[in-house]
């Protein structure tokens, strides 16, 4: 696979951080002398990865206009995970938190969830393989390097993973703006498999029958629902305040 | 002004309900029978404002394949926003709820932005005039009728309105990843400005200046910020569940 490029000082750290074995090659500006590129590059040379310094040309025409803070990172991509990789990842995760997205069809929301399930440590995002978004270059960049470090599990059966899941421990929690519970109101802090349904329709009939509970999230003005990567990241937050509450 | 037309019925009955003098016209589909239809005949009814039973290609017509759920409303679209128009709402707003966003320009950004507000319950959301997407037919459509029903002030210094908010007895609370404290640790229950910086670059200086405190996000993954509207909608349920809560 053609090496992916990630770049901002977040973004390279974490991969150096978590994933090291996957980074080819790091890029630095040699104007950036402050302490957090230092720490890139004492982190680069701990880890024994190549950086190089390279002046801002250099990133500017690998980058083009991305705000890239002077670093970027050539990275191995991601493979998509299988359900069985899922589960593996599942023995090794405390409390982990799984994004589930019932049919979301257009490629901004699924790049938009992906990136806020990215940031908020999400330990991986499943996707059905029929009727829904799939990874496509459009997704990759609004997902703004998420999708090189989040994976995605597109799946056959989004019924049979969520059994699958439950099985394994997880609860199973859906969003549902005629829920009679809130999110608030709901322990989120064990593992747990966040379910979103598609654009306007919501979450399917057997979809919803799978979830051990459905939570609703504010629903107080003029407009029909929230857009699904805005409810992701609002029941994302809720979860992780809960755990940082505690 | 052409009168906009909004669709599904929580659109339509938040209009009935909270401006019953914006709506010129009610149409609803002849195959409804249900109680949430006839709620809207009654409210309509009680609103004085006309019904028509329509049927569905009518509705297709007007609509195209948008989720309309087989209500639509024809309405006197909502008038832009002074300074003045927004200091006067404050007069009868019970611990507003307004969004600020420091030079946003995309506007598919502002878009969900006035969405996830809407949804949120908030008064208003202020833009500045220059260096910042303004209301175009993009920023309506995304918006799926917030537009017509959260109004948008544009004002010529983001700064001087926050000040004059301030003085009107609201906090003003910038979101920043760099700061110190979380925004579950800091009071929203009283009124409040939240303000949100653009993609990339966040706050400018004088705005973080004009903040009376910062707070921050989740920030655990690799992706270098959150979609403003994803952090507009996490800071806007964090002062929700603090009011439910209480």
């Amino acid at each position: 696979m053609k090496p992916q490029t990630i770049y901002g000082m977040h973004a390279v750290r974490a991969v150096l951080e978590r994933q090291p074995e996957r980074v080819l090659n790091v890029l630095l500006a040699e104007r950036r002398e402050d302490p957090q590129a230092r720490a890139i590059e004492e982190l680069a040379q701990r880890q024994r990865r190549p950086l190089k310094r390279v002046n801002a040309d250099a990133l500017r025409q690998l980058l083009g206009d991305a705000i890239h803070q002077g670093v970027a990172a050539e990275i191995v991509p991601l493979a998509p995970w299988s359900e069985d990789d899922l589960v593996a990842a599942l023995g090794t995760a405390q409390a982990p938190i799984i994004l589930a997205l019932d049919g979301v069809q257009d490629p901004h929301n699924l790049g938009a969830c992906l990136r806020t399930a990215d940031a908020c440590g999400a330990l991986a995002v499943v996707v059905p393989k029929d009727r829904a978004a799939q990874m496509t270059p459009t997704v990759r960049k609004v997902a703004t390097g998420a999708a090189e470090t989040t994976p995605v599990v597109s799946v056959t059966n989004l019924v049979r993973t969520l059994k699958l899941l439950k099985d394994a421990g997880l609860w199973v929690v859906g969003a549902d703006a005629g829920a009679t519970q809130e999110a608030r109101q709901v322990d989120l802090k064990g593992g747990i498999v966040l379910v979103l349904g598609s654009e306007g329709s919501g979450l399917r009939h057997l979809t919803r029958q799978t979830c051990d509970l459905m939570v609703r999230l504010p629903q107080r003005g003029s407009v029909e629902s929230l857009n699904v990567s805005v409810a992701a990241g609002m029941l994302l937050y809720e979860t992780l305040r809960q755990r940082d509450a505690q």
